[in-house]
C-alpha cells in the first residue's frame, strides 16, 4: 500500500524534532547528556507525590479517575489563578485552561489564532517546539536579534509596520539562549504591541527558576498596569507549566488569557483530546497545596544555581578562548557560540562518539544562521558529570579549533 | 480588544460539544444522567491503582515522572501489542503509538490524513467527537444507513466509486446506536475497501465490553487474513482506549497502524503535546499486569450487562409503545427513536427540569436527521437510578405522545 500518496499535504511540513531524536541516543546511561531540557530526576518530590495520590484516591477517587471538564479541574485552576494574581492583576479561574503541558498550549494557540501565511514576530533564535508546531501554517517570520538584555526592542517598531498577527517570546531565561528581557524593554514591548494591535504569546516555563537578580514582572502584569486594569483583558496570552517546577511526566501546564481566547481554546481542546489527565491535574493540585511548591522551587533554585555555576566554571577552564557562551540568570540552558568555521552538527557526531551530547543550535534559528552554535542544559546532570562532560567537549573543541587553517 | 477579528478562519468550524456542555448540568448529584459515556465510578480499581502508583514510585520514579518518548512507554506498547496479536496477526511495539485518549487519536489521524474537502464514508449516525474534530477539514461526507447488524454494506460499493479518502466506523457497540457490524459484513467491507484503496479507521473503545453473543474479529484481523499477512500493513488504522476498561481520567489510549502511518502520527504528536502523561502510561501498564485487566473487564461486563438489562426492562415497562430503541449486545449506549413529530432537544429541556438527562441524537447525524432520537448511557447510573430515571422519562414521553394530534 502506497501511504505516501495518502498523507495530507500539511504533513510535508512535519518532521521529527531533532532534540527528541537526540534524546533517544542519550537513554544510554554512559552518555553525559546536556541535550534535553530535562529536570533533575533525583529532585522529583516522590514522597509528596505518593502522599498526594494516596489522599486523592482516598478522598476523591471517583472524581479523579473519571472524565472531567475540558477547562480542567477547578481547584487547580483556582490555585494557578491565585499564584498568577500579582502586581495588581486579579487572574480568575475563568482565565485559566489546563493543558497537557505547555507544548499543547502552543499547538492550541496556533489552531485558534493562525491562518496560513500570517505574520509572526520572534526572537532569533527562538523555541524549536513552537517552530515545529506552527510550521504547517507557513507563517511569515519577522525576527529580532538579542543581546544580554533580551530582544533588541529598537528593531521592533519597524517590523510592526507590517502588522504581524502575533509575537511569540520566552521573556525569562529563554530557550535556547538563557537570556532574559529586562524590565525597561518589557515596558517598551507592551506599549508597541498595544499601538500596533499585535497579540503576544508570553511563554514562561522557567520564570520561577531564577538564580540571581530580581524577579521582573510578567508582560501580562505590565500590560494591565499600563491599561489601568486589574483583569487579563489585553493582548497577552500567557503559557505556564508544571514540567520544570514539579515533574514533566505529569504533562500539566496551563494557558492564562482573556475570556474570549479561553472560550476558543476550550473548543479546540475538546476536539484535540477532550481534557488533560484528571489524575495528573489533581496530583499537581494536591502536591502544590500549602507552601510545598514554594519550598520545592527553592530547592530547585539552589541545586540548579550550583549546577549552572559548575558549568560556567568548567566552560571557562576547558573551552578554548575562541568559543563564547551566554550567562543565564536562571532557567535550564545556556548557548555556546563557536567560531563561524565550525559546525555544531558535525561536532555532535564526534561528541556522541565520546559519549557526550548537546543540541545543535541551527534548528532554533529562523533562516540560515546558528550552524556554529549549540545549546547546553545544566539542570539534568549532576555536578561531577557536568564537569566531566564539559571537559570532554572542551577537548574536542580544542582539537577542532587547532585543526582549522586561519 | 476585538478578538473576533483575530481568530483563525478555521475557528468558524469550531463549536463546543453538546455532550460536554450537557455534562456540566449533570454535575448536580440530584440529576439522573444517561448523558455522558461515563463508566461506573464505583468500579474504578482504586486499590489496584494505589498499589500500582506505589510500585511505580518505588521502582522507577525517575522514569515515570520524567519526559518520555513521543511513541509512548515501551512496556505499555508491548503489552498492547501482545493483547492485539490474535487471529494470526503479530502486532509489534512499532505499530503502537500511545495517545492521550482515543479522541486525540482521532484528531491526529485527521492531521496526517485529511486535506480540505476530502471524502469520508461514515455510518449515519456516527461518533460526534469525530464529527467535531474533523469539522475544520470541511469534508464531503458519504453516509451509510444501519440496521441491527450494523451498516448496510450493499450501499457501500456505490459510494466507493467516488474514491473517498477514508472510512470511519465503530464496529463494536457503536456510539450512539449500540449496534455491532456482523462478521459477514466485516468481510465484505474489508474486501471493498481493498478494491477501492480506501483507508479505514476502526474505532474500538468498547470492543471488550460484550454482554452476549460471540466476539467478532476486528477489521485489522480480517484484513491480514485476507492478505495472507501476519502484520499490520494494510489499510486499517485501529484506535483503542483504556478509558472504558480502566479509567478515563488517566487519558490513555493508543493507535495501532502500519509503520508509515505511525511515523507520521509521531511527528504530529510531537508538535501536539510532545507525549502523553508518563505516569498515567505507567499506571495503565502496571494495573494491567498479569491477569488483572482481564478479570476487571469480566467485572465490568457483569455489572454493565445487568444495567443494560435493567434499562431495557424499564424501557419496555415505562416508555409508550410509539417509542422504539436499539438493543445493544455490549458497550455503553442504546439509542431511542421517538415518533417523527417529537423533538429530542425539546424533550431534554423538560427532562432536565425533571432531573434526568440524555443526549439528543441530532448531533450524531450527518445531514438533517435524527431530531427525534436520543442516546441513553446505561453504564454510569446504578440500577435503581436507571429504573427511576427511565420512569421519569417514560412519564414525560407519555404526556408528549398523548398531547400530539394524530
Amino acid at each position: 500500500m502506497q501511504w505516501d500518496t495518502k498523507f495530507a499535504q500539511r504533513t510535508s511540513f512535519m518532521r521529527r524534532s531533532a532534540i527528541r531524536e537526540i534524546l533517544k541516543f542519550t537513554q544510554n546511561p554512559d552518555v553525559i547528556s546536556f541535550a534535553g531540557g530535562l529536570p533533575a530526576p533525583e529532585l522529583f518530590p516522590v514522597e509528596r507525590i505518593r502522599e498526594a495520590v494516596d489522599t486523592i484516591l482516598t478522598t476523591r477517587s471517583a472524581q479523579a479517575l473519571q472524565y472531567s471538564t475540558t477547562e480542567g479541574v477547578n481547584e487547580l485552576r483556582d490555585s494557578i489563578a491565585a499564584r498568577m494574581s500579582r502586581g495588581g492583576v486579579q487572574v480568575t479561574r475563568d482565565n485559566i485552561m489546563i493543558v497537557g503541558g505547555a507544548q499543547q498550549g502552543i499547538d492550541l494557540i496556533g489552531r485558534v489564532l493562525l491562518d496560513e501565511g500570517d505574520g509572526l514576530v520572534v526572537e532569533n533564535p527562538t523555541y524549536l517546539g513552537m517552530l515545529l508546531a506552527w510550521k504547517m501554517y507557513n507563517l511569515r517570520y519577522w525576527t529580532l536579534d538579542t543581546d544580554a538584555d533580551g530582544l533588541l526592542i529598537d528593531q521592533l517598531e519597524f517590523l510592526l509596520h507590517y502588522y504581524p498577527k502575533l509575537m511569540y517570546l520566552v521573556p525569562n531565561f529563554q530557550n535556547p539562549q538563557g537570556v532574559t528581557l529586562n524590565y525597561q524593554r518589557r515596558q517598551q514591548l507592551v506599549r508597541l504591541l498595544d499601538k500596533y494591535d499585535c497579540i503576544v504569546v508570553e511563554d514562561d516555563p522557567y520564570g520561577d527558576l531564577r538564580y540571581e537578580g530580581e524577579h521582573i514582572p510578567a508582560l501580562y502584569e505590565i500590560e494591565a498596569r499600563m491599561h489601568g486594569s486589574t483583569k487579563l483583558e489585553g493582548r497577552v496570552i500567557y503559557s505556564g507549566s508544571f514540567s520544570k517546577i514539579l515533574a514533566p511526566g505529569l504533562r500539566v501546564g496551563w494557558i492564562a488569557a482573556p475570556l474570549p481566547v479561553i472560550d476558543k481554546l476550550v473548543q479546540a481542546k475538546q476536539s484535540a483530546d477532550l481534557h488533560s489527565s484528571t489524575l495528573a491535574q489533581w496530583i499537581a493540585y494536591e502536591v502544590g497545596r500549602g507552601d510545598f511548591l514554594k519550598q520545592h522551587i527553592e530547592t530547585l533554585r539552589t541545586v540548579y544555581h550550583q549546577r549552572r555555576d559548575v558549568m560556567l566554571d568548567a566552560l571557562a577552564r576547558y573551552f578554548p578562548e575562541e568559543v563564547h557562551w551566554s550567562t543565564p540568570a536562571g532557567g535550564l540552558f545556556l548557548m555556546v557560540t563557536m567560531p563561524e568555521y565550525l559546525d555544531a552538527t558535525e561536532l555532535l557526531q564526534d561528541a556522541i562518539a565520546h559519549k557526550v551530547a548537546f543540541v545543535p543550535g541551527i534548528d532554533f534559528f529562523v533562516g540560515e544562521a546558528g550552524w556554529n552554535t549549540f545549546r547546553l542544559n545544566f539542570s539534568n546532570a549532576r555536578p561531577e558529570m557536568i564537569e566531566a562532560g564539559i571537559k570532554r567537549l572542551g577537548d574536542l573543541l580544542k582539537e577542532e579549533v587547532i585543526l582549522q587553517p586561519m
